[in-house]
């Protein structure tokens, strides 16, 4: 088992190497950190509050640039505000006497709690200030409630803000000076490399499947044919590096507001697309077989179209790939893509030279479709006895329901 | 503006009151916890350890149930372990005389935090000890670091832990006890819900399209279209719900340690289901009108035949979705299964009437699919190129590429 796990260990960290570089990252900064604790003179000037710098580096460093800005300006913000608010609340709470102190502080700390964490469940706070506000709601409480027993209270916010900002700053040099993680490069190499899988897919189709005249042996172990299926779930990855990547500074080829939603609007279609060729992958796996044809030169020619489409497709979508990557206009794209759309029309005009069928083909396509569709439905129902079988599902008697009734 | 937010928080609000009541509940509890301080004999018990508790219980109190207690119970454990492993670093250090210590320390720090850290790497500590090896590291700082300058360290550990505890139960007892929120049931319903939308697009598609005789009339204003889009990315919801629901004990009508896994499972089947309904949509929505039919005896039976297999399987994905909701073995829904299967066996002779089509009709399908992909795939190019403009990328000209080489 130990042999199993420094496996898994190595090839975590081979993978991607920036993962052990994170590791020593954090361990460094908080080491950078402890000094606090361990120079004489820096430690009388901030006392017990040191404790804060450490904490704020081991909850705020994180794996991006975009991660650590992110919550680290949270952290900060929200310090300051939440403990004005608290010393605020301790000025008013005070007026109220020795007896009235604990209830409206209490008070307080219960409305503004319950306010700010329902705020969270709008999506915009969310998405950008979650961590904000619970640091938020911890500031406050800690200022206003530990108001009634320390006296010095301007001082403690002040020490514990000094800290937290030494621990925020700690972070980010820590972060963008020592082999950076940008969360923005990683969504512009991710929505690249989804665009190279989708070409793999067609380019696969076009040499591995259209290519071939009868049947296609081992249809099922064809590597093409299960390229485009990380793609299918990629929109939680590509959601949350595109909120850290608009808090990232610029840096590299990207300036700040580069425009990140744009590759949300990529990533969305790349998927759409992956969609098509999940439906397509299947079909042709279920009926893995060309059948004999009375017509070989409509087969021919219909096979010949196809390969031709998926193989401009191909060829677009790899220059699309690689003039993101590259960063440059892409210059041939936009001329494969209307070979395809002329390889379209031909395909309908070889269509319907089979005059016949043409007009129920139409239906039979969605017959096919719909077929695939029903076939999947079906697993469920096993799925789902599965299920009722684990879970001990009670069994839906009818005569039982009759014979209670009176 | 204040209009429009107070409408939109009223419409979060009466969408799931339970999130008012989750942000009454936190300001519930962290008044409980601030009575640590308001009640002098408690408060000369623990000093200004009361914090912990009051922070304990803003970190840890989640909207359900699974997450209060997987934080709670990761907090505590990592607190006791990273403490322990603190003192124990304190104690080899002092061993190492005055000036060794903070050299010692240092090394301890900054090896277990790293080593710490790249353990969150690991996918199955990622997914449900990530905040455990946090506080870990957290801990095991502060105790370590912070031992260099306190005298009583074993007491102030002790006090930490307690009040930890302390926060930690209060978190649970008001999670539990109070309106809880159950991931697991959350789920459950998730599941059940989502075999309802593929229902509705069948039966849509049974009642709406494929009972018109000609052209349908305003196809894309039609509700069912739509209605199974959000299953296609329900996966991250269902994965962070399932991961909750494990810890979660039993309640109601789930026993602890309920499959929760199998419905991972059902949730994945859904998700393709929904994918192939993805590509039936485009295409009817693409090619809205049926053909005049040279042969109008095939057609309507093909439309028959393409209207009973989608109401059956209608009937029977809702019967299982209603099954899954009561706990009943579902009892129908094979029945409607292999109502389904006679159907598309009868497809199949159907279409092979069609004698002349039938052989090039595979090909024709899948020259059809295609066409969607490849309709999809040249969105992308739009999409990239509007990239390439907003980013400002730059023009690669081959003239000019040319005349820089001598």
């Amino acid at each position: 088992m130990v042999v199993e796990l420094s496996k898994k260990v190595k090839k975590i960290g081979e993978d991607d190497p920036r993962r052990i570089a994170h590791s020593f990252k954090v361990g460094l900064a908080l080491t950078l950190v402890s000094v606090f604790y361990y120079v004489t003179p820096l430690f009388d000037g901030f006392g017990v509050s040191s404790m804060w710098a450490v904490l704020t580096v081991v909850v705020i460093m994180e794996y991006t640039v975009g991660g650590t800005l992110s919550k680290g300006l949270n952290r900060a913000i929200a310090t300051l505000v939440g403990g004005a608010l608290g010393v605020a609340a301790h000025q008013i709470a005070v007026l109220c006497g020795e007896k009235g102190e604990p209830i409206i502080l209490g008070l307080f700390v219960f409305i503004l709690a319950a306010a700010a964490t329902f705020s969270r469940f709008i999506p915009e706070i969310k998405a950008r200030y979650d961590y904000g506000v619970t640091i938020f709601i911890l500031t406050f409480s800690l200022v206003a409630v530990s108001s009634y027993r320390v006296d010095e209270l301007m001082q403690l916010a002040l020490q514990r803000v000094s800290t937290i900002v030494v621990g925020v700053a700690t972070c980010l040099c820590t972060s963008i000076f020592v082999f950076p993680v940008w969360a923005g490069e990683d969504l512009h190499k991710l929505v690249a490399a989804d665009l190279e899988k989708l070409a793999n897919f067609l380019e696969g189709l076009s040499t591995e499947y259209f290519a071939e005249k009868g049947e296609v042996e081992n249809l099922e172990s064809k590597s093409f044919l299960q390229v485009y299926i990380s793609v299918l779930n990629s929109k939680p990855t590509e959601d949350s590096l595109m909120s850290l990547a608009r808090w990232e500074p610029g840096h590299g080829r990207f300036w700040f507001r580069h425009p990140w939603k744009q590759y949300l609007r990529i990533g969305a279609l790349s998927r759409q697309c992956a969609f098509s060729m999940d439906a397509l992958a299947t079909y042709i796996t279920t009926y893995p077989n060309f059948m004999p044809s009375s017509d070989p030169d409509l087969h021919l020619k219909i096979r010949k179209t196809c390969q031709e489409m998926s193989s401009e497709s191909a060829k677009a979508l790899r220059e699309l790939s690689s003039s993101i990557r590259a960063m440059t206009v892409p210059s041939l794209a936009s001329r494969h893509a209307s070979t395809v759309v002329a390889t379209v029309r031909k395909l309908e005009d070889v269509l319907s030279e089979g005059n016949a069928m043409s007009d129920v083909l139409h239906l039979a396509t969605i017959a096919s479709l719909l077929t695939q569709l029903v076939v999947r439905a079906r697993e469920i129902a096993g799925s789902v006895e599965e299920l009722a079988r684990l879970a001990h599902f009670k069994r839906f008697d009818p005569i039982h329901e009759v014979t209670v009734k009176p």
